[in-house]
């Protein structure tokens, strides 16, 4: 499938579950597609047993892996098929407690070859969301 | 346990095999400690089909997840017990195609509550290592 | 002058260009402050013949240091008087050409010793902005 | 003149003291050419009044802007004439307070269209060089 800026959003979205099913990685850590727009993404993570560190907070790598997640899937379609992450950097500002993580990704800027994307990551405790990491890297266009 | 700069190499290790045996989120991921001592570790992520992404390659997220606990043991102990990763970038150099990836982290300066650590990443395929992916970021020293 | 949550706007902004008036390299850019509150900031950059590279474009090291103050003005007042730039990332999305810069500074969250905080840098040309850098830090309290 | 991996040390060397003579913002900070070779570079940068910020130390700026620039000087040789810094990062270790900052580049690894290269930035004191700052980042060919 062949993706530019003229596909619909039902198709991206379509292409996109088609992805992240085919993702052994992301179906192992229960990550799902909540909504994806050209250049905007939201994706969902279970905070089980699983994702934790020894002192029972979700570990910095599964948000990490979370916030790549976003990220590419924001910046990825406006690259076309086969984008990848680049680089991104992420700052954690509180401990991932509660039931389950939402990352958000949306594309601040892109050029011929690139997304820059950023990606908040909250964490969902009781019904409320608060920022637990935040993260900003680059979508590049396959074979560039 | 409490940690310094006067720990034997041999209880810094001890130490580190119980937090990373007590990483649900590490253990999933197959994590091994291969080496470790004040500012500096190694350690080993097989490559399964959990680990991939839709194209067959290593996820960006899995080798970041690798990158992060680098980071952490090379830093953490200089900064006692409890410390966490603050922050980190990651720039991806090729492909994780292979039998292991393997992360090596290095304290570059440290201060009264902060270490500044780089790890590479290497891509093992047929007993060859290659940079697949290298990373820079922050162990914060616990409540600072 | 000591600087809390509480500190009146006006007491802020008159704070704010006794520090940037007692900066040389910032004198030395001609970087003005044009608007500050708690967790933003405004600045303004001209740009002249001195803040380009070899191509006629503004260096990217003069829009770094314009990133870097926009982080740390926007940062620093939450962290206290005497709060440093701990370290930041930009990514570059076009060359800097026009009369001036413009960087805007927003605190995303902190915490007791930290303010991670975003900054998107726009270049003037004819009256028109356009995102040309945007970096994301982390501002550090003094002594943490 | 165009560069790649066969251009002679001594043609790299004479393209870039021309380079950074016609950059008017690294004369403005005083930058020098200490060593350039593939995938490495040295600078050399006076600690000046100009320099400093209101507490006396080196702004931050002023050393992220050399660590840019050696970030391009090391990969941009590599990648051919015109590259330029897509992004980077910059730890801070220590207040920059002495006589000059030495900024060394070195190329981490590389591929068709980015290199991936760190900086140390070193603070000379009495004689003696500690680092003061690390950075990472990417330099994209021109084009890409």
């Amino acid at each position: 499938m062949s993706l530019d800026e003229n596909t619909p959003d039902t198709d991206l979205e379509a292409h996109a579950r088609e992805i992240l099913s085919g993702q052994a990685f992301s179906q192992m850590l229960g990550v799902e597609l909540v909504t994806i727009a050209h250049g905007r993404s939201e994706l969902r993570m279970p905070i089980t047993d699983s994702h934790k560190q020894h002192l029972g907070f979700t570990h910095g790598g599964a948000i990490a892996s979370l916030a790549d997640m976003a990220l590419a899937f924001a910046g990825g379609p406006m690259m076309g098929g086969g984008a990848v992450t680049q680089e991104f950097k992420i700052n954690y500002l509180r401990p991932g407690i509660g039931e389950a993580m939402i990352a958000r990704g949306q594309v601040v800027g892109s050029g011929r070859s690139q997304a820059v994307v950023r990606a908040d990551v909250m964490v969902l405790a009781d019904g409320v969301e608060k920022l637990c990491a935040t993260a900003q890297g680059t979508i590049m266009k396959p074979g560039a």
